[in-house]
């Protein structure tokens, strides 16, 4: 289970991919191997997030981490670069933003 | 505090707007007070989480809703409608996506 939470001091990436709709769910499976595999061995790995649009063209992932020196430090290792690269060919276009939480309003 | 989990039965709204990073903090403020005031009272409405980009040029709203149907009620109503419209013109543009939750990692 994944938190957000304002008090966190955390960096979050969201990176949307753009995916035909036949492509979404191996695109899907490329990163749960990537974050199994590379992603959660790497210093300041928090969470990784999955989603898949209702309408299947677009994958979504929703990462934590400690901080942005350890992100950036994981996207130049060799492996996580391997897996960045067989992402970014099953879509059509990856667009990743890192940000900060800034407000948390609950039901 | 918000949590996500792939156990939960809810749809997940991820709206990327683009803005100029000066009205950053003031669609940050617009869409505090449209959650606070509208949002929240809408039946379906688990949470919202705004996220600014440590560039300034993005604020993302990471939303959850406990369903479809009560997502669509939101945007049709009124009041929803005037604060995204105060909301769009404050951004470049902003671009939204349905989806749910396939994969949960974490540390």
């Amino acid at each position: 289970m994944t938190t957000i939470d304002e008090g966190q001091s955390l960096v979050t990436l969201i990176n949307v991919f753009d995916v035909s709709p036949d492509k979404a769910d191996q695109l899907i499976a490329v990163l749960n191997e990537a974050t199994r595999g590379v992603m959660r061995t790497m210093p300041g790995f928090v969470s990784a997030n999955i989603h898949k649009s209702l309408d299947g063209a677009r994958v979504i992932n929703y990462a934590q981490w400690r901080s942005k020196a350890d992100f950036e430090a994981m996207r130049s290792h060799p492996q996580a670069g391997l897996h960045m690269k067989a992402a970014a060919e099953l879509a059509q276009k990856f667009d990743p933003t890192l940000c900060e939480v800034v407000a948390v309003h609950s039901a």
